[in-house]
């Protein structure tokens, strides 16, 4: 069986607050929206975020947040770990954790996004990144 | 920016209990473990699995579950839906709603893993996945 994730789906309050931090912060555009769902094709998988009360209908049980989970986004050199946690902070996002050196190596923060969703914001020296972002584990 | 998420970490009780639901069901491998956190290598991402308390610490606040947020794996066709909710719950995971058409087309149902994530099992014929499992959307 493919070792394949075609999408990663998070819950939220209001499109418009959502977008404007993917889209202001990250810099990301949307490849499908309309009034209750956006998606973002990221590297070789999809970013939805949908109303949660949708996902919730659709996934028939109610929802919690901060979920018991993790994103993260690795940038290409250390030094661009807190500018870009400070640009998410100001397109609506709340910084966790400032940029640190971390025990296992490399430079990485936190930033949970308006709908509190968490994002690592990470330099890993070890992972390689292809022009497509395809990202591939390294120690 | 790159539109590239590098890692989806997942909040777990009991290692090995989550590497059998990965490994037996959907019969991935690990491209790392130790004693508290397994990857693996998926389609331009990681996939990691992580003891909570350990994702709690690193976050420093605590998360709940089931969040506000749905994984994804597509397959080939629509006959495989069902039969891969079965292999999974088999190796621990609970059927949350078994296969069937959804409102906008192809075919789908849902599963939660030991630790209560929800994944869906889909086959989307719009969407492309090439031999590497990278996913373009479609429509």
């Amino acid at each position: 069986m493919q070792q394949q994730i075609s999408v990663i789906t998070l819950g939220i309050a209001d499109l418009e607050r959502s977008k404007r931090f993917y889209s202001e912060g990250f810099g990301w555009t949307p490849v499908f929206e309309n009034e209750e769902i956006a998606f973002y094709q990221m590297n070789g998988l999809m970013l939805g975020t949908w109303l949660q009360p949708k996902l919730e209908e659709d996934m028939q049980r109610p929802l919690s947040r901060p979920g018991a989970f993790e994103l993260a986004h690795n940038v290409p050199s250390a030094a661009e770990v807190q500018p870009l946690l400070e640009r998410l902070a100001a397109a609506g996002g709340r910084i966790l954790r400032s940029a640190e050196a971390p025990p296992h190596g490399g430079m990485r923060g936190h930033i949970a996004d308006p709908d509190d969703h968490a994002w690592e914001i990470a330099w890993n020296p070890a992972w390689k990144i292809d022009a497509d972002g395809h990202v591939t584990f390294g120690v």
